[in-house]
C-alpha cells in the first residue's frame, strides 16, 4: 500500500502506528478472546482504555485539575446547544464573536437556546462581508459585557481559514472557545479558558466523541433543569460513563494521543504545526500573480491554509493533478470554493514539503 | 486465538466476519491509501458506507418508506430528552409506560423537558415493586390517553430481563418504542410503531450510533422552537449528515447487517433467536429448586436471560468457572445481581448450547 498525503478538513490523517494498533487488536485484545468492540464499558480492559485517554489528553494538553475531561457525543455542533443549557442562566446574557459559519451556528443556536427561558445570546461582532469570513477582529474594534455569563469564539474558523492567534482579555467572564479544528495543535492557557471543546476528528482522534474541558466551577453550578443526559455536571460525576460512550472512537484518541506523545508531545507538535504553516505561506505568498491568500495575513490559520488559483479552470487541474500525485483532499469547502490545505498533527512535515513542491511545480507550468 | 463465548449486555458480541472486514480494510480502504477512519464524510469512500448502512437496515427490517432512518448519537438516553424535544407540543400530554430502569429514566426525562414548556408526560402504569420490575403490564391493567401526543414503552427490559411480547394497541395516538436491546432481534410492525429508537450496540452494531426510524409525518411535524441539531428533521433533510456522523460506528453497523442479511436475514435470525432463548428457559424451568427465574413466564426476555442460583455464593462460583470455562459477560446488572446471559444476534445457538452444557454440569455438580 502508498499510504497518500491526506489533506481532508475533518475527518482527517491519523497517526499511522495509531490505526496499525487498532488493526493488530480489532479483533482480539489483550489476550481477552474478543474485540475492543464487543467489551462491556463496565470492564476492566475498557475502563483501562478510557482513563487511559482522559489522562493522556490531560498530559498532552497539561490540563490543570482545575478543569473536567468530559466526553460527550454529537460533535461540536451539539456544543453549540449544550454550552448554553449548562451555562447561561435565565436572565443571563452571553457575549458570542462570530468569524465564520460554525461561530455563526453556534451563536443561532445559543439565540434559539436563550429565548427558551428568557436569556440572551449577543452577536458582539461579525465579521462576515458578502457571506464570506476573511479575518478575526482585533480587540479594539469591540466591546465585551462585563456582566456576561461567558464569551464564546471560535478559535478556528476551518472553512475560511482563519484563526485566532490570540484571545480577547474577558476578565473574569469565562471564556468559552470551540476549539475543534484546533485543538490539539498548540498550548492553551487555562488560566485564560474556562470552556474548549472540540470534536476529536481534527488532530487528536476519529470522528464520534467530542471532548469538553471545562472549569470544575461552571461544571457544578450548572443549569439542573435539563435533562440528566445534556448535564455536564452528569459526565463529570461519572468519568464520561453515564451511558454507553463512544467506545471505539474514545479507543482511537487514546492511541493518537499516545503516538502524539511519542512525536515529542505539544511542544513539538506546535513547532512542527509552525514549520508546516510558514511553509506554504511562504509558497503562496512567493508567487502573488498566481497564488492568492483570501484571508488577511494576521489571521491566517495554522490548520488549514486556505488560497486560491487566478481562474477556477486552473483550480479544477489542481486538484485534479495533486489527487493523482497522491495528494488529497484539497478541495476547498463547497461553501468557499478553491484550494484548502488542512495540516493537522498527523500531517507531518514531509506531507507538506510534497505538496510545497507540487505547488511549485504547478505554477512554474501554468503562471 | 480462542473467541470466547461473550454473553455481554452490550456493548456485545459482533459477527465475526463483520469485524474481519474492518481488520482488514482498517489501514486502507478501497485502494484509498488511508483508513475509513481517515476520509472525508463528504466523499463518496464514506457516503457509500453510509447509504449501504441505511439501504441495509431498511432491507433487513423491513422499514417502509412511510419511515426516515436517521443515524444520531449520544445512545437511547439522548432519545429521553430528544422524543419529548421533538413530538411533545406546549400544552400536549405524553403517555409513559414505566417497566424498567430505563423506562423510568425515559418517563423522568420527558417529565423535566415538558416541565420547560408547558406539557405533560404521564406515568400510566409502574411495575415497579421494591426496586425491582418483573413483569411488563397486561393490557387490562391500563388506559390509555386517547388525546396524547405519543405512548412511550420499553419494549426490552435489560436489567431485569423482561419483554414486551406485542404491544398494546395505541388506535391513532403514535406509538414510541425504546428498542435499544432487541432493535434487530424480530420483526417490527411498522403500521403500529410510529417511532422507534436503539443504541446499536446490542443486535446491529457497536456503540456510538443510536438509530431513531420515524414515521415521516411526525419528524416533519417536529417542533421547531429547539436547536437544529435536536431536530430529527434536520437529520431527515441531511440523509443524517448534517455534522460529522460517527463514522466508524456507521461503517460497522454497516458489516454488521450485511453479515446478518447473509446468515439468513430477520426471519432466520428472529428463528434462532427463540431457540436460542427456548433452550435457557428450559434449562431453568428443569431444576426449580436450583435456578430460579425472577421474570413473570409471560413477560421474559428472549434477548436477556436472567437467572438466580441458591446462594450468592454459588452464583460467584458460577459466574467464576463459566469465565474459565470461555463463556464471559454473565454477571448481572450491578443493580440487580444474579446470572444474566445476552443473547443478542451474533450470539449464535453454540453459545448458548455451550452455556447450557455448563450449566446442567453446575447444577449437577452442586445441587
Amino acid at each position: 500500500m502508498t499510504r497518500v498525503h491526506n489533506f481532508n478538513a475533518g475527518p482527517a490523517a491519523l497517526p499511522l502506528e495509531a490505526i496499525e494498533r487498532a488493526q493488530k487488536e480489532l479483533v482480539e485484545i489483550d489476550g481477552t478472546g474478543m474485540s475492543i468492540l464487543e467489551h462491556s464499558h463496565r470492564e476492566p480492559t475498557y475502563e483501562k482504555a478510557h482513563r487511559e485517554a482522559i489522562a493522556l489528553l490531560r498530559e498532552y494538553l497539561s490540563i490543570p485539575d482545575s478543569h473536567d475531561v468530559l466526553f460527550m457525543q454529537g460533535g461540536a455542533r451539539m456544543q453549540f446547544a449544550f454550552v448554553p443549557l449548562n451555562l447561561l442562566h435565565a436572565g443571563k446574557s452571553a457575549d458570542y464573536l462570530v468569524t465564520g459559519t460554525w461561530a455563526k451556528q453556534a451563536h443561532e443556536e445559543a439565540t434559539l437556546v436563550a429565548a427558551s427561558y428568557g436569556a440572551k445570546a449577543r452577536k458582539v461582532i461579525s465579521t462576515e462581508v458578502d457571506k464570506k469570513f476573511t479575518r478575526v477582529p482585533a480587540p479594539s474594534e469591540f466591546t465585551l459585557d462585563p456582566e456576561a455569563a461567558y464569551v464564546h469564539l471560535t478559535s478556528n474558523n476551518t472553512l475560511f481559514g482563519s484563526q485566532w492567534t490570540s484571545y480577547p482579555e474577558t476578565g473574569t467572564v469565562p471564556l468559552v472557545c470551540d476549539m475543534s479544528s484546533d485543538f490539539g495543535s498548540r498550548a492553551i492557557d487555562w488560566s485564560k479558558v474556562a470552556v474548549a471543546y472540540a470534536g476529536a476528528q481534527k488532530n487528536v482522534g476519529p470522528a464520534g466523541v467530542t471532548i469538553v474541558v471545562a472549569r470544575k466551577d461552571l461544571v457544578a453550578a450548572g443549569r439542573t433543569d435539563i435533562p440528566q443526559i445534556f448535564r455536564y455536571k452528569a459526565y463529570a460525576e461519572s468519568e464520561s460513563l453515564l451511558n454507553t460512550p463512544p467506545v471505539f472512537a474514545i479507543y482511537m484518541l487514546r492511541n493518537t494521543v499516545r503516538a502524539l506523545l511519542d512525536w515529542g508531545g505539544l511542544s513539538a507538535i506546535a513547532k512542527e504545526g509552525e514549520e508546516k504553516a510558514a511553509l506554504l505561506d511562504a509558497t503562496v505568498d512567493a508567487e502573488p500573480d498566481f497564488w492568492r491568500a483570501p484571508v488577511e495575513k494576521a489571521s491566517r490559520s495554522r490548520m488549514n491554509v486556505v488560497f486560491r488559483l487566478p481562474t477556477e479552470e486552473l483550480e479544477k487541474a489542481f486538484l485534479s493533478q495533486a489527487t493523482k500525485a497522491g495528494l488529497v483532499g484539497l478541495k476547498g469547502h463547497r461553501s468557499v470554493g478553491g484550494v484548502r490545505a488542512s495540516i493537522y498533527t498527523a500531517v507531518r512535515k514531509p506531507a507538506v514539503e510534497a505538496l510545497v513542491s507540487f505547488m511549485n511545480d504547478f505554477a512554474a507550468k501554468n503562471g
